[in-house]
């Protein structure tokens, strides 16, 4: 059956890509190089929850990006104007990024000398969370107007993560969203989930979010 | 190399899968029973929209519905509600259905006897645009909170769909979304593209699409 090639062809590349993976994530520590993997949904706010991350950090430390995507470089043209490296990875139809691809991002964006990298993952709540990117933590997004059932529907996403953002928080009145639900919800599929509730809009919420980040970013240094 | 590997073993399934589709869809055609396939992010509304277009033409038709969800069977359970014939199909973390599983769908929901099922696909703009599913149409919806950008980082869904669902309408003043450019952009990638402003939530704009749709349903049975 066709289904089941799949799935022993996908077993082989997982083993092979974790073991990728952990090379990648010891080498990322040997160059004091914190990498984070930044997952969601399309539209969910990745990149303008990026722009308001970089604003914040931009002063204190050496940022990257790398912009995965399908198709197009809109994403990557509005990073670039922050002043930090940015590469583009087009994943010609690929769905997810895996270690090595990852990898050859960082040599592409020359990041030895970066403090903190980016992944902004393709936009999907499936594949992405399957592959392990060798990243030192992985985050992904929410937005309010996605809804509350979200864990109930991709809890492999939200088990993987180390962050959950809770984005668009300034649409709360306009959406039937009950955060307490979701949070309830992804900690029962990953108690040491770490919840930010922000509006990369308004600027709410980002600078709970950015020191819960700069002090990863400097634990990745000792 | 690892991603050669995929992409050959897809490939061979697409062919497969192709094969599957066709047949698939003569069979359709025979029981003059019309297969719509809906594909959309998470959280765009396909359930809500769904319930709309159930309410709009349970008198008239004999209704179907597979949810396809990687996990939990919140979506069944509110559809089942309304009264038409519904199953749960568990893909068990694909990230997408292809024309074997839709058929075993098919059979499952016992849909020789139905003039109208509708296909509720995993909430994914990549994986399921790649694979037939031997549905009668294809459609797609694009909430406004996913921002106007879409259709240039997603092309290959805007490109093999029939019909683009603008849902949310009720939002617009709340998010910065040109409408029209999103028109332009998927036009330029599908020119036979049908397209409709809804909001499931309000109901506006459903009146179009489900007359849309009752005639499709009935050249079906030509």
């Amino acid at each position: 059956m066709d289904n089941f090639k799949v799935i022993e062809i996908k077993q082989s590349i997982y083993e092979n890509n974790d073991i990728e993976a952990e090379k990648l994530r010891e080498k990322l520590r040997m160059n004091n190089t914190f990498l984070l993997n930044l997952m969601s949904s399309p539209g969910s706010g990745k990149t303008t929850t990026l722009l308001r991350t970089i604003e914040q950090l931009k002063d204190e430390m050496g940022i990257g990006v790398m912009e995965a995507d399908i198709d197009s470089d809109v994403d990557a043209r509005i990073i670039n104007n922050t002043g930090v490296k940015t590469i583009q990875l087009h994943t010609g139809g690929m769905c997810h990024l895996d270690a090595k691809m990852t990898s050859e991002g960082l040599d592409n964006l020359n990041a030895d000398d970066l403090d903190f990298v980016v992944l902004e993952n393709i936009g999907n709540l499936v594949c992405p969370a399957e592959f392990d990117t060798g990243a030192t933590k992985s985050a992904m997004i929410l937005s309010v107007p996605e809804g509350d059932d979200k864990p109930l529907k991709y809890p492999l996403m939200f088990t993987v993560v180390d962050v959950l953002l809770i984005n668009k928080i300034d649409t709360l009145e306009v959406f039937d969203f009950d955060t307490e639900a979701v949070c309830k919800r992804a900690r029962k599929l990953n108690p040491d989930i770490n919840i930010f509730l922000i509006s990369a809009r308004t600027g709410e919420g980002i600078k709970a979010w950015t020191d819960w980040l700069r002090d990863q970013v400097l634990k990745a240094k000792k």
